[in-house]
């Protein structure tokens, strides 16, 4: 492979002056088509790339945008699906995604300015978007291009792409009722997790459009997988029999697996005594018996769109709409179907 | 926010002329050290950082790594969590990992080619390698320093850590052994799959060394993930009660799921009648009941030397050890305890 091939190389194959070739590389003169040509055959037949270093100097332009994520040891699938999706996305657009994981131990206005300031990056994609998120309000300061995967209270200005868990944990909730629930519960997240309030928000509004009543013990709070699901499946079913709910909607599958864990354990058929729905429809949906009804959200579309949203920044152009919800999809499966109510 | 520091700035702030400045910032020429203090305190006053892209062309050096994986629909647990670890120890070294899928509908050596020879990135890491992976000789025929995880045929001259799938199956099946169990089979993958030969070959070793017969009906081979387990479970649990294996050991957690639920289907209580054993330790492996065993694989070591070595090529470090292969760990679940022989 030849190595190191300069304008200077470039000009004497062509038979032209050095200068005539960095202008014409960097549109800075009209020539003649015949000597355009002639510099054109040159670089390829030389194979001249020119350095990226150099290329971005001039461009100003890195090409590479920051993708920043929690790093923490919980897997997530529904991460993993979002940084296959933008990784493409961004491809397709001709950049490259430089990962940058945020860490608690470090000091994000400093390390965000930076990575501007050097020109390392043009832009952010962020993902996990909290309440509270200082990663929004850092980035809206610093005035640089970016756009989450997830909203906090502080994306009113800044665009944001996002699945709609309310609508979602609505839906889930009709379809029980259509099934013939009235008694549901719905095992949630503290108070302090966005995600958690806007798919709780959801089980509200189904409720309230069917005019159920809602027992106060029916929404539990707390934190975890599978642990969490059985402990509070244990609480819900030890309600007396005209309190106990027929149906737990869990706010993640895994949770829900331990709802199903629990139910078995006391003798339930799920399904028929006991409707279990869980959310982000993980592969684990599709292994436990009965399959487990879940929410899918939409993540393929959702990575798309955050790369077409920020590559518009990245170009200058209007923006139509900067804040977009996706809808997720109810995946109906045998652990809320068959349900037959008892007569208490 | 102060921007567009320059060189020139930082000459004024310490009344030195500016190729004084650029000199020693360049490390071109020697001077008191209250010059150089001077330089120091304006750098930090006014908070001068140089451009990256200058720098980088001035070392020749882009600080990123690129990593390169196969781009495909399937989730894997085992590749994310490699990638964190990678993403982790490159930050402790000071560099950043740019994604780098690789597509099959792709000119590997002219993309490999450009990405370098246009410093976009100083080296590279791959994943999933394969039996003649073609990544491998292309990065070796560039001469471009890059470690794998995982290992081919064509990885002799290149450095590799992997998991020994070699090892970790062979105690599976010894642990079996000692279990009481003789029947064993396993479900391997095709004979095109590196990793699952690997696993295969312990398979054997450990048959062999207990002088135990293998009925060739035993060994399957097939793709695919929970469906795979279930048809080929069945198709052993057909055979004469003589023949009937006693335990399976499956090449991947979700093939030892579908294995497990055949076997349910038919009757058969796993750990009592029927062992299972699964490899790498899935999330999965938890939420099943029984338990089930399984090989983890000690990924955030292997990102950690994978890395380890890279950088020790990109320093033109001596290497003592380029080939790594790091032992999985058993993890005893249910699924193969309990064993009690019929009189068959």
């Amino acid at each position: 492979m030849s190595k190191n091939i300069t304008l200077k190389d470039i000009a004497k194959r062509a038979g032209v002056s050095y200068q005539t070739v960095s202008k014409v590389i960097h549109n800075q003169i009209q020539v003649t088509a015949e000597v355009r040509s002639r510099i054109q055959a040159a670089i390829e037949e030389l194979d001249y790339r020119p350095n990226v270093a150099a290329q971005n100097l001039r461009t100003q332009s890195s090409h590479l945008i920051g993708y920043s994520w929690k790093l923490d040891d919980r897997y997530s699938p529904v991460l993993e699906q979002f940084q296959h999706s933008v990784v493409e996305s961004a491809e397709n657009f001709g950049y490259h995604i430089l990962l940058f994981p945020q860490r608690a131990d470090r000091d994000l206005y400093t390390t965000y300015a930076e990575l501007i300031r050097t020109k390392r990056v043009d832009g952010f994609i962020l993902s996990s978007v909290e309440y509270n998120d200082p990663r929004v309000a850092t980035l809206e300061h610093l005035n640089v291009p970016f756009v989450s995967f997830g909203r906090s209270r502080e994306n009113e200005h800044t665009p944001f792409v996002d699945v709609d868990g309310q609508t979602g944990s609505k839906a889930a909730v009709q379809h029980l009722i259509e099934q013939g629930h009235q008694r549901i519960a719905i095992l949630a997240w503290p108070e302090s997790s966005r995600v958690g309030s806007e798919r709780l928000a959801g089980y509200w509004d189904a409720m309230k459009e069917a005019a159920l009543p809602i027992d106060p013990e029916w929404i539990m709070r707390g934190k975890g997988e599978i642990d969490y699901g059985y402990e509070a499946a244990n609480k819900l079913l030890d309600l007396p029999p005209h309190r106990r709910p027929t149906a737990i909607v869990a706010i993640l599958d895994t949770i829900a697996i331990g709802v199903m864990q629990a139910a078995e354990a006391c003798g339930y058929s799920i399904g028929r005594d006991l409707a279990v729905i869980g959310f982000d429809d993980m592969a684990v949906a599709h292994y436990v018996k009965p399959g487990l009804t879940s929410l899918r959200q939409p993540i393929n579309e959702v990575g798309q769109r955050v790369m077409q949203l920020l590559i518009s920044l990245l170009k200058g152009e209007a923006i139509a709409q900067k804040h977009i919800l996706l809808p997720p999809e109810l995946v109906v499966r045998d652990s809320s179907l068959g349900f037959v109510p008892q007569s208490h």
